[in-house]
């Protein structure tokens, strides 16, 4: 073959990339068929329904925003990896998975949110949802770095390092999450909701210049 | 790593335009969900009903121009754009949430144009989600050029100066595209129509012509 | 800015050319969607109605061939286009809003094409997309070719004139489509299905080995 | 024209790569619309409800891991592919009409896998659309392998020989699961699940690393 190994690593990450970020970006255009336009009956009014529905907002946006989340860690993710193996495309496919299944959780979420007898089941099935991507993106991150398998030869032990502990709380935060669910849905949710506007705005690439700089 | 921080930098804004791209292309076609083909019962005509729905034609014709000119303008913003940071993508993501959330006042706005209860409801939906859409862009633009943050360092501060002016008058046009609903919503979707084709046939390129042709 | 003027026009017809890749790619994709899974009532038989269902059949392949052809008769274009400019992406966007009504018009031909009544608007609706979007085919390459507006420098006159008269007949080809529906539908559809084998099959890329060969 | 052939062929296999991921990644996310969300009526659990719907959770699961494998060998085949013509545009527009078609296969599945009069049908169908993409797979590699026709020239004879018996496989193993449903749907199903996870798990590059290393 004509390729060089490296050109040819460089068009197998990058089609895994072009591939994941087009189910990311489906999974997240797709939420808002999730809010529904309502069939008024005779003297009902819109504004009324408009409002009445605002648990569909709320489901709406904090699914956007943790879908949003998860692509800049994806993204973030490979750009220490250089190569992928077919357990490495298996595990990513499990994280789409739960990825696209987010969709169901978050109409699940949004009918259920006001119904005091199954708001519960709901809630743990959101909360649920979040933990195995959480673990999935564990995985990975495992799976590329042991014994820096598909990672660029030279990276950095304490790099590595790093990132691993993150990796470590993704999973235990989402744990948490699902107990909290037990206590109060508003409590589990408003963490998901605080867990996502943080990873949002803390900038993970801090780390990454502290050990690239050397 | 390997790479050079410039190519490091290309491959992260290229994906976060890839993804966005994405996001676009999904919301657009999308749209045409919103149209719908009928379940006639006997001896209904098929024209009739199909000529009834107008407004449905209308919502669609309006919201794709809308989308493919914001696409347009996206792509503009990512001409000078070097860098992206974690606030830059959470904008970014914000943004993306309202051109997806157009999907839903397209519906809205086709169900309810000739209902003059809640016409009205529909047109502030439907206005206030281009507003949205214009503040998110106007915001991104002023994280990414306050003090060149993630432009281009040789940047003319002529360019930027010229954009920023841009960048001003779209919120004000929407925001008189919604104060125009309370006088007529056929007032306003003609504002937002014109709007549409007037950003979709200026070359906005000349202005950076200007600056770099220098 | 620090990028040549080259790399920026590969940059911005790149762009457009994967936006319009993941419009004819949801385009395509959604057309499924058209097709029913029945709710069948006690001592129905599935394949009964799976059979009796043949139309949507005939509907969605017939759809999937001519976006695909369309799909790679858009691809095709780009082989000669180097630049884009704002008139030539607002004639792309109205060509893809005619690619994604077409998802539209393939559910009303589904529908519709057994109930005589209403099968020859259903007919007229599906070849008046067709012939939409061979018009704005050929706006397209009119507006790039012009006057070389938006090719490369080097273009062949004489390849140039070729590609002419080929769009010269997409048009009119779907002008007699339209018209067969008033005599048959069947007629017009099978002049359709003809056409999108025979474009899939009919190796463009010939005329251009012929003057770029010189 | 001022490309090379080279960069021109490498444009074009990129650009039908970057068409068929969309296609592949939206027919993947579309696949969760599939799992129905409940109106319960007044005392129902929805406990209950989410439990009851198992064969809807195993239709995504086996739906989602055989389009991934389908994505990767796509994916496998595009290395050693260098150019592209109508033949095998045409072909993997089929391969693609397949994989969409499997979106309506898993509905089936889904909703008729309980149902003891019906299942035989839907498990025929689901196995049916495996076999066309099996054998759609077979057709494009032989179209591409004959001859050297759309390959590497100096691809080894060996590498071609291998991927030829591979591909003969594919599509006798659907055959088998197709056979099997007349025996036991859960058995067809099972040897599904199987092949989807062992072709996940095979690293088929082995193949490929001992005829380049040479």
């Amino acid at each position: 073959m004509s390729e060089t190994p490296a050109q040819s690593d460089a068009r197998e990450t990058g089609r895994t990339e072009a591939f994941s970020d087009g189910v990311f970006a489906i999974a997240i255009t797709l939420l808002i068929l999730e809010i529904r336009v309502p069939h008024l009956e005779e003297g009902q009014s819109l504004v009324t329904f408009l409002l009445n529905q605002w648990p569909s907002y709320v489901a709406y946006v904090l699914s956007f925003l943790v879908i949003a989340v998860m692509w800049v860690n994806h993204h973030n993710l490979f750009k220490y990896i250089r190569r992928v193996d077919n357990i490495f495309l298996f595990l990513n496919s499990l994280l789409l998975m739960f990825i696209t299944f987010l969709n169901f959780s978050t109409v699940l979420l949004a009918d259920y949110l006001l119904d005091p007898n199954n708001q519960q089941v709901a809630g743990l099935v959101y909360a649920g949802t979040g933990f195995m991507i959480a673990i999935l993106f564990t995985l990975l991150w495992r799976h590329a770095s042991k014994g820096n398998r598909l990672l660029d030869k030279n990276a950095h032990p304490g790099l590595i390092k790093a990132i691993d502990d993150q990796y470590r709380y993704g999973p235990l935060l989402y744990v948490l999450a699902f107990g909290l669910v037990f206590i109060s849905i508003w409590l589990s949710l408003a963490l998901q909701f605080g867990l996502a506007i943080f990873f949002s705005l803390t900038d993970s690439s801090q780390i990454r210049t502290k050990y690239t700089s050397q």
